[in-house]
């Protein structure tokens, strides 16, 4: 069981963003990601399908035999939690990307004002605006969608005059001037983690999503005692898709920050 | 017959430019526009899937009387241009947004070198480059897959400092400096049209699909004497989606230029 892989899924790539951190601090444990992108975007689907399609995949990653699982997307976290916990029982550990940063804010005591920005399904839903209220209640939250800059991700555009020209032209409303923090909901979001600080003159904490939610990981991967007992060897980390174009490859490469092989594997046709 | 309405359709809604310029150059007749929202993007998907969804959304039309259908997408006019066909019979004249284009560039005696902008998936199809080449054999192509063009108009940029920047990033490109004319191969671009001659220092003939489109469909509707006999009346609008969301309603609005209501019609699941 304790050299077993961790899954990590999301609805398309935007995870590896996540699978990154959580590689870099377990770097000692086997993964195998599953991102659906025959499906992507989930969004703008039916919190019915969503359900479905989470199910499916998590379904897939416990015939794996993976011994805790990462729900790398918003939109499934939001909406599909429950029930992959419920799938999952109790020996194996579920840890979606967004309850893993409410806790996190916990940590800042200075903080009235906080900023969260997503695609519009996740900033439509509310989910965090009503996670932050209910164990914050004294916090300002100002919500904002800014769909564009998940693809302005995939097509490299970051740490440039075009990310830049895009964050300044969704984020110069008077809303968010006073925000003292920014949540990222959103996974393409942390390869914008320099403009965003620049844009915001350094005076914003950005959270940092993706370490937030490895952190969590490690926490619960030890206080369970499911390490790896390979401590000196790296783990072995495989990529799945549910559909694969070279398209899908290339933007893999430029999310992960590095080549990484994607291998197609439709478990909807299995 | 002959009051029947015209059949367009699209993956999605950026084919409401061509239906805009459709209504304008054929103001008595009455149209049905359905956009499969449940379903985009097409460019990704397989051909085999292209064409099944693709012959679904032509049957109901059918169903629904249309005496003419116009594929406004340029995915499915690459891959179902031939099965739609098929489906309509000698009686009901189909019409894509590719073929149309190519034949207007004829137009052009002193064009050498021409651009090709699109989605990913349709530049990576090259057919545009094919057709051009097999037409106009001495012609000179540059094609350029330019992604978040069309997520970028249906976020409103366009006219403006984003769009230009966007359009810069993209454009600038040693390969695209001498070409005489663009076809905009992606039904979000006309949006972009200002730009993109601002871009061009209006030296480059920007073509616009739609019109070109519209007019092709006025000489067969006019030819096959199918035009409606209510010459002095304007004729219907519906706009059918087969999945619709704010989102949905929101980006129509946009690529539309005005207000325009969308209905939900899941075809797939009467």
């Amino acid at each position: 069981m304790i050299t077993a892989p961790i899954g990590i899924f999301d609805s398309g790539i935007g995870g590896l963003t996540i699978a990154k951190a959580i590689r870099k601090r377990l770097p000692a444990e086997s993964f195998i990601y599953f991102g659906d992108t025959a499906h992507m975007p989930y969004g703008e689907k039916s919190p019915q399908t969503i359900r479905e399609f989470s199910s499916g995949i998590a379904h897939h990653l416990l015939n794996s035999q993976c011994k805790a699982i990462v729900i790398a997307c918003n939109s499934a976290s939001a909406t599909a939690f429950e029930e992959v916990r419920t799938l999952c029982g109790e020996s194996v550990p579920v840890i979606n990307v967004i309850d893993p940063v409410i806790d996190y804010i916990g940590n800042f005591s200075g903080i009235h004002k906080i900023g969260v920005i997503g695609t519009r399904a996740t900033i439509n839903s509310g989910i965090y605006a009503q996670k932050l209220t209910e164990k914050y209640p004294e916090l300002t939250i100002e919500s904002l969608a800014t769909p564009l800059f998940a693809q302005m991700v995939e097509e490299g555009f970051y740490d440039n005059s075009v990310s830049r020209e895009v964050i300044r032209a969704y984020l110069k409303n008077d809303a968010f001037r006073e925000i003292e923090a920014l949540i990222l909901g959103c996974t393409h979001y942390p390869l914008l983690q320099n403009d965003l600080k620049d844009f915001f003159w350094d005076k914003v904490q950005i959270i940092d999503s993706p370490m937030v939610v490895a952190e969590e990981l490690a926490n619960v991967i030890l206080s369970k005692g499911l390490q790896s007992q390979n401590q000196n060897k790296t783990g072995a980390f495989e990529c799945q898709v549910s559909y694969l174009t070279p398209t899908f490859q290339k933007i893999a490469n430029t999310i992960f920050g590095e080549s990484v092989e994607l291998k197609e594997l439709d478990i909807w046709k299995i």
